[in-house]
Protein backbone atom coordinates (compact mmCIF):
# COMPACT_ATOMS: atom_id res chain seq x y z
CA UNK A 1 0.00 0.00 0.00
CA UNK A 2 1.26 3.48 -0.84
CA UNK A 3 1.53 6.10 1.87
CA UNK A 4 0.89 9.81 1.59
CA UNK A 5 1.07 13.29 3.10
CA UNK A 6 -2.38 14.91 3.39
CA UNK A 7 -2.70 18.54 4.52
CA UNK A 8 -5.68 20.45 5.88
CA UNK A 9 -5.62 24.20 5.28
CA UNK A 10 -7.87 27.16 6.03
CA UNK A 11 -8.38 30.19 8.23
CA UNK A 12 -8.63 29.62 11.98
CA UNK A 13 -12.19 28.67 12.81
CA UNK A 14 -12.67 26.87 9.49
CA UNK A 15 -12.89 23.49 11.21
CA UNK A 16 -9.42 22.06 10.55
CA UNK A 17 -9.30 19.99 13.76
CA UNK A 18 -12.65 18.31 13.05
CA UNK A 19 -11.58 17.70 9.45
CA UNK A 20 -8.36 16.03 10.63
CA UNK A 21 -10.36 13.75 12.96
CA UNK A 22 -12.68 12.89 10.09
CA UNK A 23 -9.77 12.11 7.75
CA UNK A 24 -8.14 9.92 10.41
CA UNK A 25 -11.38 7.95 10.79
CA UNK A 26 -11.75 7.48 7.03
CA UNK A 27 -8.14 6.29 6.74
CA UNK A 28 -8.66 3.90 9.67
CA UNK A 29 -11.80 2.54 8.02
CA UNK A 30 -9.68 1.85 4.96
CA UNK A 31 -7.20 -0.18 7.00
CA UNK A 32 -4.66 2.65 7.33
CA UNK A 33 -3.69 2.78 11.01
CA UNK A 34 -0.11 4.06 10.98
CA UNK A 35 -0.77 7.79 10.88
CA UNK A 36 1.30 10.72 12.17
CA UNK A 37 -0.38 14.07 12.86
CA UNK A 38 1.67 17.27 12.51
CA UNK A 39 0.87 20.93 12.96
CA UNK A 40 2.56 24.07 11.63
CA UNK A 41 4.26 26.05 12.76
CA UNK A 42 5.43 23.38 15.20
CA UNK A 43 5.69 19.64 15.43
CA UNK A 44 9.25 19.30 16.73
CA UNK A 45 10.67 20.69 20.01
CA UNK A 46 12.52 23.48 18.15
CA UNK A 47 9.58 24.22 15.83
CA UNK A 48 7.21 24.41 18.82
CA UNK A 49 9.49 27.03 20.42
CA UNK A 50 9.39 28.98 17.17
CA UNK A 51 5.58 28.63 17.17
CA UNK A 52 5.41 30.36 20.55
CA UNK A 53 7.68 33.19 19.34
CA UNK A 54 5.50 33.62 16.26
CA UNK A 55 2.12 33.48 18.00
CA UNK A 56 2.76 35.66 21.04
CA UNK A 57 4.33 39.10 20.95
CA UNK A 58 7.15 39.97 23.30
CA UNK A 59 6.37 43.46 24.60
CA UNK A 60 8.53 46.12 22.94
CA UNK A 61 9.90 43.73 20.32
CA UNK A 62 7.15 43.32 17.73
CA UNK A 63 8.11 40.74 15.13
CA UNK A 64 8.81 42.18 11.69
CA UNK A 65 7.09 40.51 8.71
CA UNK A 66 10.40 39.18 7.43
CA UNK A 67 11.40 37.79 10.85
CA UNK A 68 8.05 36.00 10.98
CA UNK A 69 8.48 34.60 7.46
CA UNK A 70 11.99 33.30 8.19
CA UNK A 71 10.92 31.72 11.49
CA UNK A 72 7.98 30.00 9.74
CA UNK A 73 10.33 28.47 7.17
CA UNK A 74 12.90 27.56 9.84
CA UNK A 75 10.15 25.65 11.69
CA UNK A 76 8.94 24.05 8.44
CA UNK A 77 12.32 22.75 7.28
CA UNK A 78 12.95 21.30 10.75
CA UNK A 79 9.55 19.52 10.71
CA UNK A 80 10.00 18.18 7.17
CA UNK A 81 13.49 16.83 7.78
CA UNK A 82 12.96 15.50 11.30
CA UNK A 83 9.36 14.28 11.24
CA UNK A 84 7.49 14.23 7.92
CA UNK A 85 10.10 12.70 5.59
CA UNK A 86 11.27 10.06 8.12
CA UNK A 87 7.62 9.07 8.79
CA UNK A 88 6.84 8.71 5.06
CA UNK A 89 10.03 6.71 4.58
CA UNK A 90 8.88 4.31 7.30
CA UNK A 91 5.61 3.75 5.45
CA UNK A 92 3.44 5.92 7.71
CA UNK A 93 0.79 8.35 6.51
CA UNK A 94 1.10 11.98 7.61
CA UNK A 95 -1.80 14.39 8.14
CA UNK A 96 -0.68 18.00 8.48
CA UNK A 97 -2.57 20.82 10.18
CA UNK A 98 -1.28 23.53 7.79
CA UNK A 99 1.83 23.40 5.59
CA UNK A 100 3.49 25.56 2.94
CA UNK A 101 0.22 26.83 1.48
CA UNK A 102 -0.40 28.72 4.74
CA UNK A 103 2.74 30.81 4.16
CA UNK A 104 1.68 31.51 0.60
CA UNK A 105 -1.77 32.65 1.78
CA UNK A 106 -0.93 34.50 5.02
CA UNK A 107 2.50 35.94 4.18
CA UNK A 108 1.94 36.81 0.54
CA UNK A 109 -1.81 37.48 0.75
CA UNK A 110 -2.24 38.74 4.31
CA UNK A 111 1.10 40.45 4.86
CA UNK A 112 1.68 41.56 1.26
CA UNK A 113 5.21 40.11 1.20
CA UNK A 114 6.53 39.75 -2.37
CA UNK A 115 5.35 36.38 -3.74
CA UNK A 116 8.67 35.85 -5.57
CA UNK A 117 10.53 35.99 -2.30
CA UNK A 118 8.24 33.43 -0.68
CA UNK A 119 8.46 31.17 -3.72
CA UNK A 120 12.25 31.35 -3.56
CA UNK A 121 12.31 30.52 0.15
CA UNK A 122 9.84 27.71 -0.37
CA UNK A 123 11.89 26.19 -3.20
CA UNK A 124 15.06 26.48 -1.19
CA UNK A 125 13.62 24.93 1.95
CA UNK A 126 11.21 22.38 0.55
CA UNK A 127 12.50 21.72 -2.95
CA UNK A 128 10.10 19.45 -4.82
CA UNK A 129 8.56 17.93 -1.70
CA UNK A 130 4.85 18.70 -1.52
CA UNK A 131 1.66 17.24 -0.02
CA UNK A 132 -0.08 14.57 -2.06
CA UNK A 133 -3.46 16.09 -1.30
CA UNK A 134 -4.54 19.35 0.36
CA UNK A 135 -8.07 19.97 1.59
CA UNK A 136 -8.68 23.71 1.84
CA UNK A 137 -11.62 24.60 4.08
CA UNK A 138 -12.99 27.83 2.67
CA UNK A 139 -14.86 30.19 4.97
CA UNK A 140 -15.66 33.93 5.07
CA UNK A 141 -13.21 35.39 7.64
CA UNK A 142 -15.97 37.02 9.72
CA UNK A 143 -17.54 33.65 10.43
CA UNK A 144 -14.20 32.04 11.29
CA UNK A 145 -13.35 34.81 13.77
CA UNK A 146 -16.79 34.53 15.39
CA UNK A 147 -16.26 30.79 15.87
CA UNK A 148 -12.82 31.29 17.49
CA UNK A 149 -13.98 34.09 19.78
CA UNK A 150 -16.75 31.86 21.12
CA UNK A 151 -14.23 29.32 22.44
CA UNK A 152 -10.88 30.92 23.38
CA UNK A 153 -8.58 33.95 23.54
CA UNK A 154 -7.10 35.00 20.21
CA UNK A 155 -3.33 35.15 19.52
CA UNK A 156 -1.15 37.80 17.85
CA UNK A 157 -2.00 36.77 14.29
CA UNK A 158 -5.71 36.36 14.96
CA UNK A 159 -5.74 39.96 16.26
CA UNK A 160 -5.10 41.23 12.71
CA UNK A 161 -7.73 43.36 11.03
CA UNK A 162 -10.47 41.71 9.00
CA UNK A 163 -8.90 42.97 5.74
CA UNK A 164 -5.81 40.84 6.53
CA UNK A 165 -7.94 37.69 6.54
CA UNK A 166 -9.89 38.79 3.48
CA UNK A 167 -6.57 39.05 1.58
CA UNK A 168 -5.43 35.70 3.02
CA UNK A 169 -8.62 33.95 1.92
CA UNK A 170 -8.42 35.49 -1.56
CA UNK A 171 -4.88 34.12 -1.95
CA UNK A 172 -5.97 30.67 -0.73
CA UNK A 173 -8.73 30.61 -3.36
CA UNK A 174 -6.42 31.92 -6.07
CA UNK A 175 -3.77 29.24 -5.49
CA UNK A 176 -6.37 26.47 -5.04
CA UNK A 177 -7.83 27.36 -8.44
CA UNK A 178 -4.51 26.68 -10.18
CA UNK A 179 -3.21 23.61 -8.27
CA UNK A 180 -4.99 20.32 -8.92
CA UNK A 181 -3.66 18.78 -5.68
CA UNK A 182 -5.71 21.28 -3.63
CA UNK A 183 -9.44 20.61 -3.20
CA UNK A 184 -11.60 23.45 -1.87
CA UNK A 185 -14.37 22.52 0.55
CA UNK A 186 -17.13 24.95 1.50
CA UNK A 187 -16.72 25.19 5.28
CA UNK A 188 -19.65 27.57 5.62
CA UNK A 189 -22.08 24.67 6.10
CA UNK A 190 -23.06 22.76 9.19
CA UNK A 191 -20.58 20.25 10.60
CA UNK A 192 -22.37 17.16 9.23
CA UNK A 193 -22.42 18.55 5.71
CA UNK A 194 -18.70 19.35 5.82
CA UNK A 195 -17.87 15.90 7.19
CA UNK A 196 -20.02 14.31 4.50
CA UNK A 197 -18.16 16.21 1.81
CA UNK A 198 -14.78 15.14 3.22
CA UNK A 199 -15.99 11.52 3.30
CA UNK A 200 -17.06 11.73 -0.31
CA UNK A 201 -13.88 13.38 -1.58
CA UNK A 202 -11.44 11.28 0.41
CA UNK A 203 -13.10 7.97 -0.40
CA UNK A 204 -13.04 8.77 -4.10
CA UNK A 205 -9.43 9.86 -3.80
CA UNK A 206 -8.45 6.68 -1.96
CA UNK A 207 -10.01 4.55 -4.70
CA UNK A 208 -7.73 6.21 -7.23
CA UNK A 209 -4.51 6.64 -5.29
CA UNK A 210 -4.27 3.92 -2.66
CA UNK B 1 29.49 64.56 13.13
CA UNK B 2 28.65 61.46 11.09
CA UNK B 3 27.71 58.23 12.81
CA UNK B 4 28.54 54.70 11.77
CA UNK B 5 28.08 50.96 12.20
CA UNK B 6 31.35 49.19 13.05
CA UNK B 7 31.47 45.38 13.24
CA UNK B 8 34.01 43.07 14.84
CA UNK B 9 34.26 39.61 13.30
CA UNK B 10 36.32 36.47 13.85
CA UNK B 11 36.29 32.95 15.24
CA UNK B 12 35.46 32.53 18.91
CA UNK B 13 38.59 33.08 20.93
CA UNK B 14 39.93 35.67 18.49
CA UNK B 15 39.50 38.48 21.02
CA UNK B 16 36.31 40.15 19.79
CA UNK B 17 35.20 41.32 23.26
CA UNK B 18 38.54 42.98 24.01
CA UNK B 19 38.52 44.56 20.55
CA UNK B 20 35.04 45.98 21.13
CA UNK B 21 36.20 47.50 24.45
CA UNK B 22 39.22 48.99 22.69
CA UNK B 23 37.07 50.46 19.91
CA UNK B 24 34.65 51.95 22.46
CA UNK B 25 37.56 53.64 24.27
CA UNK B 26 38.98 55.04 21.01
CA UNK B 27 35.57 56.41 20.02
CA UNK B 28 35.14 57.93 23.51
CA UNK B 29 38.58 59.55 23.23
CA UNK B 30 37.37 61.09 19.98
CA UNK B 31 34.35 62.60 21.66
CA UNK B 32 31.93 59.90 20.53
CA UNK B 33 29.95 58.85 23.60
CA UNK B 34 26.58 57.77 22.21
CA UNK B 35 27.38 54.15 21.35
CA UNK B 36 25.15 51.08 21.18
CA UNK B 37 26.69 47.60 21.43
CA UNK B 38 24.95 44.70 19.68
CA UNK B 39 25.72 41.01 19.37
CA UNK B 40 24.61 38.40 16.84
CA UNK B 41 22.73 36.26 16.88
CA UNK B 42 20.82 38.24 19.49
CA UNK B 43 20.36 41.81 20.61
CA UNK B 44 16.55 41.93 20.88
CA UNK B 45 14.33 39.78 23.14
CA UNK B 46 13.18 37.64 20.17
CA UNK B 47 16.67 37.43 18.68
CA UNK B 48 18.11 36.37 22.05
CA UNK B 49 15.57 33.52 22.20
CA UNK B 50 16.66 32.48 18.71
CA UNK B 51 20.30 32.67 19.89
CA UNK B 52 19.57 30.11 22.60
CA UNK B 53 17.85 27.79 20.12
CA UNK B 54 20.84 28.09 17.78
CA UNK B 55 23.57 27.64 20.38
CA UNK B 56 22.20 24.77 22.44
CA UNK B 57 20.84 21.54 21.01
CA UNK B 58 17.51 20.20 22.15
CA UNK B 59 18.03 16.46 22.65
CA UNK B 60 16.53 14.41 19.83
CA UNK B 61 15.87 17.46 17.63
CA UNK B 62 19.22 18.42 16.15
CA UNK B 63 18.94 21.62 14.14
CA UNK B 64 19.31 21.14 10.39
CA UNK B 65 21.74 23.46 8.57
CA UNK B 66 18.86 25.22 6.80
CA UNK B 67 16.89 25.69 10.01
CA UNK B 68 19.99 27.26 11.57
CA UNK B 69 20.53 29.55 8.56
CA UNK B 70 16.91 30.75 8.58
CA UNK B 71 16.93 31.37 12.34
CA UNK B 72 20.17 33.36 12.01
CA UNK B 73 18.60 35.60 9.37
CA UNK B 74 15.34 35.88 11.34
CA UNK B 75 17.38 37.14 14.31
CA UNK B 76 19.40 39.47 12.07
CA UNK B 77 16.44 41.17 10.40
CA UNK B 78 14.81 41.69 13.79
CA UNK B 79 18.00 43.28 15.18
CA UNK B 80 18.54 45.52 12.15
CA UNK B 81 14.96 46.80 12.05
CA UNK B 82 14.40 47.15 15.80
CA UNK B 83 17.84 48.22 17.09
CA UNK B 84 20.58 49.04 14.57
CA UNK B 85 18.69 51.22 12.10
CA UNK B 86 16.75 53.16 14.77
CA UNK B 87 20.01 53.80 16.67
CA UNK B 88 21.80 55.07 13.58
CA UNK B 89 18.80 57.26 12.74
CA UNK B 90 19.04 58.82 16.20
CA UNK B 91 22.68 59.71 15.56
CA UNK B 92 24.20 56.95 17.70
CA UNK B 93 27.17 54.81 16.73
CA UNK B 94 26.69 51.05 16.71
CA UNK B 95 29.41 48.48 17.40
CA UNK B 96 28.39 44.95 16.45
CA UNK B 97 29.82 41.72 17.83
CA UNK B 98 29.36 39.77 14.54
CA UNK B 99 27.02 40.60 11.66
CA UNK B 100 26.25 39.25 8.19
CA UNK B 101 29.85 38.29 7.43
CA UNK B 102 29.59 35.58 10.12
CA UNK B 103 26.83 33.83 8.16
CA UNK B 104 28.89 34.06 4.98
CA UNK B 105 31.91 32.52 6.75
CA UNK B 106 30.25 29.93 9.02
CA UNK B 107 27.27 28.88 6.89
CA UNK B 108 28.87 28.98 3.46
CA UNK B 109 32.43 28.13 4.55
CA UNK B 110 31.90 25.96 7.62
CA UNK B 111 28.59 24.30 6.74
CA UNK B 112 29.10 24.18 2.96
CA UNK B 113 25.68 25.75 2.27
CA UNK B 114 25.41 27.06 -1.29
CA UNK B 115 26.79 30.63 -1.34
CA UNK B 116 24.13 31.76 -3.84
CA UNK B 117 21.42 30.84 -1.40
CA UNK B 118 23.04 32.79 1.43
CA UNK B 119 23.62 35.78 -0.85
CA UNK B 120 19.94 35.72 -1.83
CA UNK B 121 18.79 35.54 1.79
CA UNK B 122 21.20 38.29 2.75
CA UNK B 123 20.00 40.58 -0.05
CA UNK B 124 16.40 39.90 0.82
CA UNK B 125 16.82 40.52 4.53
CA UNK B 126 19.42 43.25 4.59
CA UNK B 127 19.19 44.85 1.17
CA UNK B 128 21.92 47.44 0.73
CA UNK B 129 22.44 48.03 4.44
CA UNK B 130 25.98 47.09 5.47
CA UNK B 131 28.55 47.99 8.13
CA UNK B 132 30.70 51.03 7.45
CA UNK B 133 33.77 49.22 8.72
CA UNK B 134 34.45 45.63 9.71
CA UNK B 135 37.51 44.56 11.69
CA UNK B 136 38.16 40.87 11.12
CA UNK B 137 40.38 39.30 13.79
CA UNK B 138 42.22 36.51 12.05
CA UNK B 139 43.46 33.56 14.08
CA UNK B 140 44.33 29.88 13.43
CA UNK B 141 41.31 27.91 14.72
CA UNK B 142 43.41 25.69 17.00
CA UNK B 143 44.59 28.70 18.98
CA UNK B 144 41.08 30.15 19.24
CA UNK B 145 39.67 26.88 20.57
CA UNK B 146 42.48 26.58 23.13
CA UNK B 147 41.71 30.10 24.38
CA UNK B 148 37.96 29.33 24.75
CA UNK B 149 38.53 25.99 26.47
CA UNK B 150 40.73 27.68 29.07
CA UNK B 151 37.86 29.90 30.23
CA UNK B 152 34.44 28.24 29.71
CA UNK B 153 32.30 25.35 28.42
CA UNK B 154 31.87 25.25 24.66
CA UNK B 155 28.47 25.44 22.90
CA UNK B 156 26.95 23.38 20.04
CA UNK B 157 28.73 25.28 17.28
CA UNK B 158 32.08 25.37 19.05
CA UNK B 159 31.88 21.56 19.32
CA UNK B 160 32.33 21.28 15.54
CA UNK B 161 35.42 19.55 14.19
CA UNK B 162 38.56 21.57 13.54
CA UNK B 163 38.02 21.25 9.76
CA UNK B 164 34.76 23.23 10.15
CA UNK B 165 36.66 26.19 11.59
CA UNK B 166 39.46 25.85 9.04
CA UNK B 167 36.84 26.23 6.27
CA UNK B 168 35.19 29.12 8.14
CA UNK B 169 38.48 30.97 8.51
CA UNK B 170 39.35 30.41 4.82
CA UNK B 171 36.01 31.96 3.82
CA UNK B 172 36.58 34.93 6.17
CA UNK B 173 39.96 35.56 4.54
CA UNK B 174 38.59 35.10 1.03
CA UNK B 175 35.78 37.64 1.52
CA UNK B 176 38.03 40.08 3.40
CA UNK B 177 40.44 40.06 0.45
CA UNK B 178 37.73 41.31 -1.92
CA UNK B 179 35.82 43.81 0.26
CA UNK B 180 37.57 47.08 1.03
CA UNK B 181 35.31 47.77 4.04
CA UNK B 182 36.79 44.75 5.86
CA UNK B 183 40.19 45.14 7.51
CA UNK B 184 42.00 41.99 8.60
CA UNK B 185 43.93 42.13 11.87
CA UNK B 186 46.39 39.44 12.90
CA UNK B 187 44.92 38.22 16.19
CA UNK B 188 47.74 35.74 16.73
CA UNK B 189 49.81 38.31 18.62
CA UNK B 190 49.80 39.30 22.25
CA UNK B 191 46.93 41.45 23.50
CA UNK B 192 48.90 44.71 23.56
CA UNK B 193 50.02 44.30 19.97
CA UNK B 194 46.45 43.63 18.79
CA UNK B 195 45.14 46.64 20.73
CA UNK B 196 47.90 48.80 19.28
CA UNK B 197 46.96 47.74 15.77
CA UNK B 198 43.28 48.52 16.37
CA UNK B 199 44.28 51.96 17.74
CA UNK B 200 46.35 52.67 14.65
CA UNK B 201 43.73 51.52 12.15
CA UNK B 202 40.74 53.11 13.84
CA UNK B 203 42.42 56.47 14.45
CA UNK B 204 43.46 56.66 10.80
CA UNK B 205 39.96 55.67 9.73
CA UNK B 206 38.36 58.29 11.99
CA UNK B 207 40.56 61.00 10.47
CA UNK B 208 39.17 60.15 7.06
CA UNK B 209 35.54 59.36 7.81
CA UNK B 210 34.45 61.30 10.87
Amino acid sequence: MKNYFIVVEGLDGSGKTTAINTITKILNNNGIKDIILTREPGGTPIAEKLRKLIKYNIKGDEITNKTELLMLYAARVQLIEKVIKPALEKGKWVIGDRHDLSSQAYQSGGRNINQKLITYLSNMVIGKFKPTLTLYLDLPPKIGLKRILSRRKIDRIEKEQLSFFVRTRARYLEIASTDSSIITIDANQNLKQVQHEIYKILNQWLKIYK
